[in-house]
C-alpha cells in the first residue's frame, strides 16, 4: 500500500505547436484525478533542433527517459529542409518501441460521424518498414529507400497483436499488407501472421491488401477489431480511423518497447493553430489514460476516461469536433475545465 | 470522314474471375453503341500461369499489344505462392505506362455516399517506388523491398498531372507523399512538384503528408481535385476514393504511355462473386469509355456514358450498390441490357 501512494517519475515532453497548450491541459486533468506520477520536463524538438543539436534531442534527456521508462510526449515539429531527422522516429528506434497502438472509437451519437459502432484499435509494427531510415543518393537524378521487414521484427509486432486482443477480449487479428506486390517483405509478415495465429485459434484471423483494406475501414470500420500491419500502412490507416470517428484529435496511442514505453497523441503539431487555445486535448489525454494503466493506476485512469467521456456526452466540444449534440465550442483550457469538473461522474 | 469508319484495332484481355463477365457485358455494350473497335483477344492471367509461364504472357500478346498500342484489360488473377510476378506491374512496366488516372466521382443521390459533391482524379505513378519489383533476401530473417524514385519519373507523372488538370479544366492539384520520414526519395517527389508547379501558375497547388492525406480523402473528398503521388499511395487512396463513392466498383482508369495506353477497372477479379452473374461492369465500362475518348470516338464515348448514367438514376443497380433510388438490384448482363436499351438518352 505504501507503493501505490510513491509518485511515479514520469519524462514529459512539452512539444511544439500546439504541444505545450494540450500537454498543459493535460497535466493539470491528471493532478486533478490524483495521478500519483512526478514529471520530470525535457527538451525536444524544435527548439533543440535550432540550437544546432540535429538530433533534436539532448543526451540528458535520454538519461531521463532510461531513467524512468515512461514517457508522455506531445507533438514535436522536425524543422523541414536538410539534415533533420524525425526525432519521432529516432525514439521509436532507440528506445526499442517495436509496437504502436492506436485505439479508434466512435462517440456516436455525441461526436458526429457515419460510423456509430466503430471500435478498433491498429497495431502498428514501429522500428522497421521504409521508417527504418536507410535511404540514400544514387545518382543526381536516383535515389532510394529501404523498405526493411524482418521475421524478429514481425513475430514482436504479430505476437504482440494477438496478446492484446486476448487479453482485452477481442475476437479477431487482421492483418494489412501488400503481399502480392511485396511477396519477400509483406510476404514474411503474412507468413509470420500465420504461424503464430495458429498459436490463438480462439481469435479470429483474416487478411486484407492494404488498398481495399484502407478503403473498408473508410467505408466499414465497425467490421475490424484488431489489425495488425508494417509501419507505413499503420501510418496511413490509423490517421483514417481517427479522423472518421470525428477527428484525428480524439485519438491516443502507446508506443510500447521492452523496457520503455511512450504515450502520444496520434495527430502532428498543427502550427496553423498553435497559440491560440483551441487545441483539442483529448488525444494527448487518453494517450495519458494508457500510461496510467501502464503503470497501474487504471482506478485514475478509469476515472479520467469517464469524466472525458461525460464532458464529450454534454456536448462539451473543442471546435474541431461537430456534433448535433454539441451544446458549447470551448477552448483547450475550458475543455479541461470541464474534464476536471466531471472527475468522479459516471459516462 | 473515311478514317472515322474504319475499326480500330484494340487488344482486348477476358481475364480472371469476374473478369470474363465484366468484359462480355462491357463490350457487348460498346458495340451496341457503334464503337468502331476491332478486339484482339490476348489470353494472359491464371490459366497462363498454371500452364507454366511463370509472366502470366505469351509472347504473342506482347506482339498484339505493341501492333495495336490500345488494351482494354480485365481484371486478373496472380497465383500467390513463389515465382510469381505481378502480371499487372509486368505489363505496366514492360509498356512504360508512367501515368495511372484514376477519376473518382460521386453519383448522388442515385448511389448512397455521404460524400455527394466529390470529384477527384487521382494521378498515380505507375512505374517507380515498391513497384520497381527490386526485393530480395538478406539472410533468411531478414528481407528487403527497394522504393525506388528518380527524377524522370517524377518529372513525367507531374508534369502530366499538371497537362491533365490544365486540359480538363480543373482548379487544383495536390500533391501527396511521406517527405517527413523519406526526405530523399518524397522529398525528391515534392520537390519536382514545386519546380515543374511554378510553370503553372493558373493553377492551384499544396500538398498533404499522405497520412492525413487520406484520412482526408475518406472524410472531406470534395476539398480535392485532381491529386498527384507516387505509386503505392496512389494505389491506396485511389481504392479510398472509390469506395466511398459508393463501390469500388464504380471507378475506371487509364494507364498511360509514352506509345501504349491500357484501360482497366480499379479492384480486382473478386473470385468470391466470380461466375455468378453479379459483378458491376462499370469500372471496366468507364475504363473503355476513357479508351474511346483516347482512340478519338469521343461522341460514343459520350453516348454510353449518358446512357450509363441514365441506367444509375434510374435506379437499376449492381448488388454492390447501395441507393435510396434502387428501383431493381440486376446482375451483370441485365444491367449491361438496360444501358443498352438507353443509348441515345440523355442523364
Ligand atoms: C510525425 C511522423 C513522423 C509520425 C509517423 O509517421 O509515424 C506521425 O505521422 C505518426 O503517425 O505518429
Ligand atoms: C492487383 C495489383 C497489382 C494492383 C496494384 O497494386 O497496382 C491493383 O491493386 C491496382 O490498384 O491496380
Amino acid at each position: 500500500a505504501a507503493a501505490s501512494t510513491e509518485k511515479v517519475p514520469v519524462t514529459v515532453a512539452l512539444g511544439d505547436g500546439i504541444g505545450p497548450e494540450i500537454m498543459g491541459a493535460t497535466l493539470r486533468i491528471l493532478e486533478a484525478a490524483g495521478a500519483r506520477i512526478a514529471p520530470q520536463v525535457i527538451e525536444i524538438g524544435e527548439k533543440v533542433y535550432l540550437s544546432g543539436n540535429s538530433a533534436g534531442i539532448a543526451p540528458e534527456a535520454w538519461d531521463s527517459l532510461r531513467r524512468t521508462k515512461v514517457f508522455l510526449k506531445a507533438p514535436i515539429t522536425t524543422p523541414s529542409g536538410g539534415g533533420y531527422k524525425s526525432l519521432n522516429v529516432t525514439v521509436r528506434k532507440t528506445l526499442g518501441l517495436y509496437a504502436n497502438v492506436r485505439p479508434c472509437v466512435s462517440y456516436a451519437p455525441f461526436v458526429d460521424t457515419p460510423h456509430d459502432k466503430m471500435d478498433v484499435v491498429i497495431v502498428r509494427e514501429n522500428e522497421e518498414d521504409l521508417y527504418a531510415g536507410i535511404e540514400h543518393r544514387q545518382t543526381d537524378e536516383v535515389f532510394q529507400c529501404l523498405k526493411l521487414i524482418t521475421r524478429p521484427g514481425c513475430e514482436k509486432i504479430i505476437r504482440y497483436a494477438f496478446e492484446y486482443a486476448r487479453s482485452h477480449g477481442r475476437r479477431k487479428v487482421t492483418c494489412m499488407v501488400k503481399d502480392n506486390i511485396m511477396k519477400m517483405t509483406d510476404g514474411l509478415f503474412y507468413k509470420v501472421f500465420q504461424e503464430i495465429g495458429a498459436e490463438y485459434p480462439d481469435i479470429g484471423q483474416e487478411r486484407f491488401i492494404i488498398d481495399i483494406g484502407s478503403a473498408r475501414i473508410a467505408t466499414h470500420p465497425e467490421r475490424f477489431d484488431v489489425i495488425v500491419t508494417p509501419n507505413l500502412y499503420g501510418d496511413i490507416i490509423s490517421d483514417i480511423a481517427a479522423e472518421i470517428t470525428g477527428s484525428v484529435g480524439l485519438a491516443g496511442s502507446a508506443n510500447i518497447g521492452e523496457h520503455v514505453a511512450m504515450f502520444e497523441a496520434i495527430h502532428g503539431s498543427a502550427p496553423d493553430i498553435a497559440g491560440k487555445g483551441v487545441a483539442n486535448p483529448s488525444g494527448l489525454l487518453l494517450g495519458a489514460v494508457m500510461m496510467l494503466v501502464h503503470i497501474r493506476q487504471a482506478d485514475i485512469a478509469q476515472k479520467i476516461h469517464n469524466a472525458w467521456l461525460r464532458t464529450i456526452e454534454d456536448g462539451i466540444h473543442t471546435a474541431d469536433l461537430k456534433g448535433e449534440k454539441t451544446s458549447r465550442v470551448v477552448g483547450t483550457d475550458e475543455f479541461a475545465q470541464a474534464v476536471v469538473e466531471r472527475l468522479g461522474q459516471l459516462p
